[in-house]
């Protein structure tokens, strides 16, 4: 298999773009073919069963278009369907969690981490389990936020009301004792601003606020260099985007997330 | 086909079970098969395509069990797939968007119609069709409400939040005149109270507000009396319910929507 081939990534709906940003930030000759699913987005109210049935179809897609490997961008797969995934594919497959749960281990220095997620990543209970595996000291309190997915795909990011739903979300997490947040789904980093300050009003001091894109970005870099599998081309590679419904409103918001216009986003049917 | 036999009911999620419940009071013998699309919630949000694909998928599925017609218990189906649903099926299909017209219509007095909906049903333009064949007078401003859907289905019904949810919603309504709001989803009327108070407070004076269930419940009534097709049994006819999806929280909310303990929620794949 080429080197010089696409990494496929993909979530349920536009999310798991601040990925792809932090890819191009770090690898930025890497070519991406990103695939969201929009039809059925959002995955974090849906069972396990569910999840990775639609993961197994968003996968088989981007493998059929031809990619070196997988990175799923989206935490509710990542937490219920990478085990499925790896099974069913014979490319590479890295999820978000596992550097999520890391540089939330590191902000909280041994302290407590919350996780702020879908309920279907809280259900997995896989953030416990990544943190268990990182530090034996390290708590892990769950809380699940299922009105943010909502908030950034209808743009409403400030305000009283995204600022009032972070609150119900956060306060109990703090109560708690986390001493580190994780934004523990990839549509969170567009509420990053209203997180930090509200956690920081309710602790009366910042907390850290930990976006896992960051970190999965660097495992995508060593993963490629460890393997000896970067691409080689210099420059710039190449931005494919996919949907499965509304590619004229997926582009719009694909613009203001990537920071660029983005012109072709191509519909595809799962 | 007998009398006898069910209405199928369906909806993408819960919010069909508001439709369900004013069936009941309504034909109080009648038996309904319902079907909550729960793993592709919501539709409100997708492309008319998508929506048409999906409510083909579910009408074939209650066919198949036997049902003698079939109410279509959420707008952006009724808004955008009644058409192809009728074409598709052998049997009657009911909707919830004509029934809601003519309720709000006869609130607003000939004035303004204000319409409270789905981003898919307002982009649908149905219920000014609907409007305008009852009333050559009658305006209708259509405002999508993308994020009452999440707060009903997380069951955030009342406090601060719902509460500026609906007013950025009601108020640009308000503001071009309109003189009755009608509840274009079914998910909506759980918030009827939030609605129809925060509508008083900007208006400063009560706002009609038109829940379409009834509406939809005398249709279906007046439809079975004129077809002579009407359940003959005395008592209470059967309701039993099927999902896509997480029948047991399904179960929890479907006790919380009817008023009465739901026990059985069959899982179902489409």
């Amino acid at each position: 298999m080429s080197r010089e081939l696409p990494l496929g990534v993909f979530d349920s709906g536009l999310g798991g773009l601040t990925v792809v940003r932090a890819i191009r930030a770090t690898c930025p000759n890497e070519s991406i073919l990103y695939l969201g699913d929009t039809a059925r987005v959002p995955y974090g109210t849906r069972s396990a069963e569910t999840v990775i049935k639609y993961a197994i179809g968003c996968a088989r897609l981007l493998v059929s278009r031809g990619v070196k490997a997988i990175v799923v961008a989206c935490n509710t797969v990542s937490a219920v369907a990478l085990d499925a995934l790896r099974v069913e594919l014979d490319i590479p497959v890295l999820g978000v969690i596992q550097p999520g749960a890391r540089a939330a281990v590191a902000a909280a220095k041994g302290g407590t981490v919350g996780v702020l997620a879908t309920a279907g990543t809280v259900a997995s209970g896989a953030y416990p389990r990544a943190v268990a595996a990182l530090s034996t000291r390290a708590e892990v309190i769950g809380q699940a936020a299922p009105l943010l997915v909502p908030l950034v795909e209808e743009g409403w990011l400030e305000g009283e009301v995204p600022r009032l739903a972070v609150r119900r979300y956060v306060e109990p997490v703090l109560a708690r004792g986390a001493k580190a947040i994780v934004l523990g789904c990839t549509h969170y980093p567009l509420l990053y601003d209203v997180i930090a300050s509200e956690a920081a009003a309710i602790a009366g001091a910042p907390v850290p606020v930990v976006d896992s894109a960051h970190a999965t970005a660097e495992d995508v870099r060593a993963f490629l260099r460890d393997r000896d599998f970067a691409a080689t081309r210099s420059g710039t590679g190449s931005l494919e985007l996919l949907v499965t419904d509304l590619p004229a409103s997926f582009a719009t918001v694909a613009s203001r997330f990537l920071g660029h216009e983005v012109e072709d986003v191509a519909l595809v049917d799962l």
